[in-house]
C-alpha cells in the first residue's frame, strides 16, 4: 500500500464514492466480534431467557429469583452509610482518582475489620475491585492460564463458570451433598484434582444453597488443599449472615499453611449491591502468593477500581469508633437485618415443609433456600425448569430453576422479600403443588 | 488418585504434617501468576517508577503530572450533581442491581444528550462501564483477537497500548504531527493498515496533546477508514472541552457510512474521575456492527457495570429540564470550568513562550499542553526523562516525560491547577531552563 491520494480531498455526505488510486479499496464492510466475546455468556440468562413471563395473568408477579435484597424496598442500607455518602459528596474530597487497587484508608479499614490474629491482614493484602464479581475476575485472571482447571462447587454461583469459560479455564465441579447440608463431597473433590488444578473455590455461606460450613468441614477442605498444595479461593460475600447456632468461620482463620484468596464486598452485608465495591484479601503467611499478589495489583491497573465516593465510606461502616453512636447504629442495623433474614428463613422452612412434593434443605445463612422438586410425586412436572415455567404461568411466582446453578430438580428461593409477600408466594406455591399431585 | 484417607481426621494447627496414604502428596507449594498478568503493565508506571522523588527539597512539590482536575481543590463538580447524589442516596431507590450495561434511564439520557440528527442514538446503542477506561476495555475486547492490529496515535494515552498488549493485539502507532497541531499523519496511517487492522483509534480532543481536530481533518480520517473499511474507535472523553474558536465535532456526526465506536464518560466534564462511570456509544447506521454491539452487551455481564447511584444522576446532569434552574446551573458550571481551563491554557502558552529551550505546542482543548524540549539549546539535559528528573530534583516541579506517551523530547503539562500554582511552577521552570542554557 502506498500513498493515499484522496486524503486532501475529503468526502462529504452527498459526493459519490471516492476514487482511490494506487491502493486496494475494500468494497464491503465485514466487522466481526472477537473470539473472546463468543466465549462469554451468562449461564443464568441462557436458561432464564427460555422462560416465558406470562403477560395476561391477573396475579401480581412475585419475583423470588434475584439475589438482590433491596428489590422489595423492605431492607435499607444503614443510616451511617447514607450519612457518610452525603457528607463525603459535599466535602468534594473524594471525586478524584485514587490508587487503582483502592484508597489506602479503605484498604486499611478492610484489613482491620477482616484481619485477626489467626489470619492477619494489612492494606497490602487488599485489592479493591468493581464489586465482588470484579474481585473474583481479578482473583482468577491473576492465577489461571488457558488449559488449567479449577474446582467449583455444584450447585454454585454461575459467574464462576462464566468467567472460567471466558478465559478458557476448565471448570471441574465437585458435588455438594444436599443430605449433608450441602457440604462438599471431598472424595469427589480429590478425584477431580490433577497437576493442572490451580485453585479450589469454596463459597461459604453459599449461594444458592444457604449453607454454612462447620469448622471441621472447612478444616477437611483445607487438609485436602494442603495435601495437594492447591490454594483456596474463598467467596465469603455472605460472611456473618448466618442463622441460629451456625457460626461463620472465615476459612483463612483455620489454616497457617494453605494460602487463601478471599473475596468479599459491601453488597450483601450493607444492602448496596448496585454500588459495586468488592475486594480481594490475600491471606499468605508463607509468601507462597508473592507473585500472584503482585499480579493482582498489576491487573487492578487495567481498569481503575471501584467508585471513590463509596470507598471513602468504608472506614465508616467497617471500622466505626468503638463505643460511638455510629458503631451502635451499625450493630443495630445488622441485628435487625440478619434477624429479618432468619425469621424469613424459618417461615420459608415451615411453609414449604407442609407442601407435598417439595423438600426444602434447611438454610443456615445467606438469603437462599434450595428446594427439592419431587418429580416422582408431582404430576405433569418434567423437571425444575418445567416447574419454574408452570409456576410462573399459573401462579406468577418466579424462582430460579436449579439448572441455573448446575443441578436439576431443585429450585432456589430468595427469601429476603417482606413476610406478607413470602406468605402470598408460599400460598400460591402450595396451591400449585396441590393441583399437581 | 484415589480416596483421600485424611479427610475425617482434620489437621489442627499444632499437629505434625498429616500422613496421606494411597496418593501423591506434594511437598512444595508452587503458585505462579498467570501469563495474562505478565502481559499487563502500566507504561506510565514503568517510566515514572524510575524517577526519584526528592525528599529533601525545601520547595513544595508541584505535581503537574496527573490528569485529574480535582487534585488541587480549585475545581468542583456541579452542585446539581451533588444534590442529585444526596437526594438519590436518601431515596434508597438506587442501591440494587441494575442492568449490566447500565440503567435504562441513564442510557436513554446519554443517547438523548449525545445523539443528534447527524448521528442518532438510542439507549440500545449505549453500554455503560466502569469509567471510560472500562468502556475502552470492552470496546477492544469485543472487537479484536490476538494477532490483530489496531492503529493508535503517537503520542497517545498509554492505556490503549496497555490494554492491547494484555490482549495480545499488535499496536501500530500513527504519528501525530506537532507542527500541524498534532494532526494525524494520514500517509503514515495508511501505510500501517493491513488486512488484520481491526480499528483506528482517534482521540479528540487529545490527551496528551491538547489538540482539537478540524472538521476537514476528521473527514480525512473517515475517508481513510471508509476506503479501508475499518471502524473508528473515538475516545471523546474531552469532548466539548475546547478553547477559543476551536469547535469539537464528534467524529460520528461527520459520516453516514463509517461505523464509529465512541467512548466517553462523566469523569472530565463533570470533574468526578474517581466515580468511574463511562460508556460506549455505538454509531452504526448500516448495521455493520450488529454482532459487535451484541458482544459488548455480553461482555458487560462479566463484571456488572458501574455504580448504580452515580448512574441514577446521569439524567440530572445530561438532560436537565429545558429552562430549569438546574439547566442554568449546569450551563454556568461548564462556562466557569471551561473558561478557567482556557485562561490557564493561555497563561501556560504565554509563560512558556518566554522560556528559551522550550517550545509549547498551542493547546486547543482538554487540559494538557505538550512542550518540546530543545536539547540542542539546553545543556546537561539528555532527553525528556532527564529534564523531568532534574526538574524534580532542582525545582520540585513534576511533569510527565513524553516517553510516557510514546515520544521523546517533549513533556506534558496538566494545566488545571490554580493560577498561582501554575505561576509558581512556570517561574521555577524558567529558572531551571535559564540555568541550563
Amino acid at each position: 500500500m502506498t500513498k493515499c491520494t484522496i486524503l486532501n480531498n475529503p468526502i462529504t455526505y452527498d459526493e459519490p464514492m471516492v476514487q482511490v488510486k494506487n491502493q486496494t479499496q475494500k468494497l464491503q464492510w465485514n466487522v466481526q466480534p472477537s473470539d473472546f466475546s463468543k466465549l462469554c455468556s451468562n449461564p443464568i440468562r441462557k436458561i432464564v431467557d427460555n422462560l416465558k413471563i406470562p403477560t395476561t395473568s391477573t396475579k401480581t408477579l412475585i419475583p423470588l429469583s434475584l439475589g438482590d435484597p433491596t428489590v422489595f424496598g423492605n431492607l435499607h442500607c444503614p443510616d451511617v452509610l447514607v450519612q457518610a455518602i452525603v457528607r463525603n459528596t459535599r466535602s468534594m474530597q473524594h471525586n478524584g482518582y485514587i490508587h487503582s487497587a483502592g484508597s489506602e484508608v479503605a484498604r486499611a479499614a478492610i484489613a482491620q475489620h477482616f484481619g485477626s490474629i489467626r489470619a492477619p491482614l494489612t492494606m497490602d493484602d487488599i485489592i479493591i475491585a468493581s464489586g465482588c464479581s470484579g474481585a473474583i475476575e481479578i482473583a482468577l485472571q491473576g492465577l489461571v492460564n488457558p488449559g488449567d482447571n479449577i474446582l467449583l462447587p455444584k450447585p454454585g454461583f454461575p459467574l464462576y463458570q462464566a468467567l472460567c469459560e471466558a478465559h478458557k479455564v476448565e471448570c471441574r465441579f465437585y458435588n455438594l451433598i444436599p443430605e449433608n447440608n450441602w457440604e462438599a463431597d471431598l472424595d469427589h473433590m480429590q478425584v477431580l484434582v490433577d497437576d493442572n488444578t490451580k485453585a479450589i473455590l469454596v463459597n461459604n455461606p453459599s449461594n444458592p444453597c444457604g449453607s454454612v460450613y462447620s469448622k471441621p468441614h472447612l478444616k477437611d477442605i483445607l487438609a485436602l488443599a494442603e495435601v495437594n498444595k492447591i490454594p483456596i479461593i474463598a467467596d465469603e460475600i455472605y460472611g456473618d449472615m448466618v442463622f441460629g447456632s451456625n457460626v461463620f468461620f472465615p476459612i483463612a482463620t483455620l489454616t497457617k499453611t494453605v494460602p487463601v484468596i478471599a473475596v468479599s464486598g459491601l453488597a450483601k452485608q450493607f444492602l448496596i449491591p448496585g454500588w459495586r465495591v468488592g475486594w480481594i484479601m490475600v491471606h499468605d503467611r508463607n509468601n507462597i502468593l508473592k507473585d500472584v499478589r503482585a499480579a493482582y495489583f498489576k491487573l487492578s491497573q487495567n481498569v481503575l477500581g471501584a467508585n471513590s465516593l463509596v470507598q471513602s465510606t468504608i472506614p465508616d461502616v467497617l471500622t466505626p469508633v468503638p463505643g460511638s453512636a455510629e458503631e451502635q447504629s451499625l450493630l443495630d442495623f445488622k441485628k435487625r437485618y440478619f434477624s429479618t433474614l432468619e425469621e424469613n428463613a424459618k417461615f420459608t422452612i415451615q411453609a414449604l415443609a407442609r407442601i407435598p412434593g417439595l423438600e426444602v434443605v434447611i438454610p443456615q445463612g445467606a438469603m437462599y433456600a434450595m428446594v427439592k422438586v419431587r418429580i416422582d410425586i408431582l404430576t405433569k412436572i418434567k423437571d425444575d425448569f418445567g416447574l419454574t415455567q408452570k409456576l410462573l404461568d399459573q401462579e406468577s411466582v418466579f424462582v430460579l430453576p436449579g439448572q441455573c446453578f448446575g443441578v436439576t430438580n431443585y429450585f432456589r428461593i430468595v427469601f429476603s422479600a417482606p413476610h406478607e409477600v413470602l406468605a402470598d408466594a408460599y400460598i400460591r406455591l402450595a396451591e400449585f403443588c396441590r393441583r399437581h399431585q
